[in-house]
């Protein structure tokens, strides 16, 4: 006998969650659609000269892949993304495409990283992203903002709050200070502040990392010859006032927009980025979506070498500790690793299983629901057709109906009705044949209606759902 | 540059192929979900050891094998169908669940596979699988033809034919001709009717296959040695009897149900097959299901070793040619290789992307469907708060809305909209915007219609959608 199970990372979803979790796909997607957005689809294997070299050496290895079968001896493995099948798909097909292109797409994609499952983390995870391609415009990322928002609010997140940054913020403050070229080094070195704290980055901001701390405790003489020798980067007034920079809290968007506007004065780069942060908020309030969503945080960094504008983090209310549940940002050039096109856009994803953990956890419903009407109980096999027929009616009435598909105990099939979330059960026995009735029983509140005529159905079980 | 491409057998969906596909899709859960049926998902991945062995030798080598990562050794690969993780499924959560178990599942699975794009064929197909798990009852066989009819009708078949057999029908014919056990045999040889003809298939019956036919003509005497080595392994009148029964075409179900109970008569098996299949037809017709979609063909073999009573096929008319797009039947024990529990059921699957193929094919007008409502024309990005905000109004009103996400040529915006598929254009400029009111244009009737104010601007545009 074979053991029943799947490999580690994986998971199955039973009915109740795998209903939840299709109404939640279709709470994004119905989102989606009314932007205008439009699905597309492409393989799970791609050949592995696409996707390999996007996300750098760790990525590469996280790529499932598929052993060369008899026929072809081509490399290919699974996507680990929705990005780079996008920047596939449009290269290769942008001669039938209409640009400004709205295009949304929801598919599993595969990692095979240390799955944690209790932060919902998994190696073979649910994506919906949305991209609108061929444009640059302000305009365009506010859009996205009010997508996520929209996405977030029909998913019934409790509270949730998106990040935006605009990454010409930082270029200016550089440019300003002088520090140009520094960007990658600031941000790996702020990203450590809750870690080692002010004094320590401060100094790492000014000299670059310190050597492996391992070799502090194996040779300390080492460490310190190592730490000394490192080059100035930056002076300590320039590295004071980064810090500054990035770890403003003006307590409102309007504040810390004035204060960065303030900061990165006389660099165009970043004149336009506060300019452009500004005016997408503008046009998110301006939409009446809820302007205390959007955060301005100068800290955000977010794909660094790919995003080169507006970036986007939302995270759930009392959640900070599972990250970002749908992320994205503006790029100028998403498919030049496969076209000499230049395609600027702005985008976003959803991880939905993790949106979905963290909404859980944050205690929120979720997408239950009733997930079935009216059983029709299977009272005496000779009344099957009978049965069928009035399974249809209501069926066509848009009901949805279960016929008990045995003569068991009338009693298992009451209780497999209330296990099942019916609300009605329908009845036609010997007696009600005879009559021409239907009886129908009230399982939320235990009471039985007798004589309803067979032509009403759908009027009768609806008015008893609606009168729970 | 990395050249845009994907693997043979494998495809993408652009935009308007996969918004059909979805609502396809979206056609045939509605489907599943009216008869009371809930999703279930599992992963792409699954163990060797569950994948391997279930459907031969030719199976196990289709399978896209994953290979082995960094941390785990363990042997996995692509599910190629959704029947073996049911079984899988069913059996690890047994205790889970709640008999009679309704599930449907719709997902891709992988087999390596010569691709035959043009039939449809290909190597990643998505399937739509529905089964009725715990019962074995006619009512429940009937259910099943119930709901082919039903995702068939849904998904706009212009016409299709369930042809449904059992195969207790064949056994009780072997019986009553004393060939019990021969029915693998039988049903391999009446497979070749078309190809050898009618005198080679009677001679096949008797003695077994002929050797193969290069030797014949690479050595005649040893090939007639063979053929003349060859055991009887039933009378020239026992043969000619399973033949004429399998190739019976007697004009309507009633009178093949009446000649095939003549034929099987005395044999409780095949009589039981007789009295299913009738009763099956009643609940069917009894359901006001057309009666005359449901034809009974007594040589349908499909699934020789894993089906064992109910069996069905689904041919779209005027496609014969495409073989079944809907195929199914009903099993005794499921999950018998996972679990001692014996499992029962009936339920039949959908490729999905062959009968799209099949339904292209036929002519079929696919469920296409306008993709948009109302595209707001990006007149001047000064007025984008503006935009938003209406475009958020007509959302909330159940409209899809694009705004243009620049200010792009006016004429730029209108091809836009009317390549997307708008029916109306929402114009506001300085004028407008001055006078507080909303130009419209109707894209269809090429009207323009000016002064509505914004306060009704969802009914205004409901309206001209609705005037065409």
């Amino acid at each position: 006998m074979i053991s029943p199970k799947i490999p580690s990372g994986f998971r199955d979803y039973l009915p109740a969650e795998a209903l939840a979790r299709q109404r939640s796909i279709d709470a994004v997607v119905g989102v989606y659609r009314s932007f205008g957005y439009l699905p597309i689809d492409t393989p799970a294997v791609e050949y592995l000269e696409v996707l390999q070299g996007k996300g750098g050496d760790e990525s590469d290895r996280q790529i499932f892949r598929i052993q060369p079968g008899r026929e072809g001896k081509e490399e290919t493995g699974l996507r680990f993304d929705l990005t780079v099948p996008l920047a596939r798909f449009v290269a290769q097909h942008q001669n039938e495409l209409e640009f400004p292109f709205r295009r949304y797409h929801v598919g599993p994609v595969w990692r095979g990283e240390k799955a944690q499952v209790k932060r919902g983390r998994f190696r073979e995870f649910l994506q919906c992203d949305f991209d609108l391609l061929g444009v640059a415009s302000v305009a365009a990322d506010a859009e996205a903002a009010l997508v996520i928002a929209a996405a977030m609010t029909a998913l019934g997140a409790p509270g949730f709050c998106i990040h935006v940054n605009n990454r010409h913020l930082l270029a200016g403050l550089l440019e300003r200070q002088g520090a140009a070229g520094h960007a990658a080094h600031v941000l790996r070195s702020i990203d450590k502040l809750s870690k080692i704290g002010r004094e320590a980055v401060l100094e790492e901001l000014q000299f670059g990392p310190r050597p492996n701390v391992e070799l502090q405790r194996t040779d300390p003489a080492e460490y310190q010859r190592r730490c000394d020798a490192r080059e100035r980067l930056m002076a300590e007034a320039t590295a004071a006032a980064i810090l500054d920079f990035l770890t403003i809290d003006a307590g409102s968007n309007d504040a810390t927009l004035a204060l960065a506007a303030e900061r990165v004065k006389g660099s165009p780069r970043g004149e336009r980025g506060v300019a452009e942060l500004a005016r997408l908020l503008e046009i998110f309030a301006g939409a009446g979506a809820p302007a205390e969503r959007l955060v301005v945080d100068v800290a955000l960094a977010r794909g660094l070498d790919y995003y080169t504008g507006t970036v986007y983090e939302t995270m759930v209310e009392g959640c900070a500790e599972f990250g970002s549940v749908c992320s994205g940002g503006r790029y100028d050039d998403l498919a030049g690793l496969f076209t000499e096109r230049r395609l600027p856009g702005v985008g976003a994803s959803i991880g939905l299983d993790r949106l979905l953990a963290v909404l859980a956890h944050a205690g929120a419903p979720g997408k239950a629901g009733p997930a079935a009407d009216a059983l029709i109980v299977m009272f005496d096999e000779r009344f099957a057709p009978l049965y069928a027929k009035m399974a249809a009616d209501l069926r066509a009435a848009g009901l949805v109906v279960e016929v008990y598909p045995e003569a068991a105990p009338v009693k298992r099939q009451f209780a497999y009705a209330s296990q099942r979330g019916h609300r009605v059960a329908v009845v036609v026995g010997e007696d009600e044949v005879k009559a021409g009735t239907v009886t129908l029983k009230n399982l939320v509140a235990r009471a039985e209606s007798k004589g309803h005529a067979p032509g009403d159905l759908a009027a009768a079980v609806r008015a008893m759902i609606a009168a729970g």
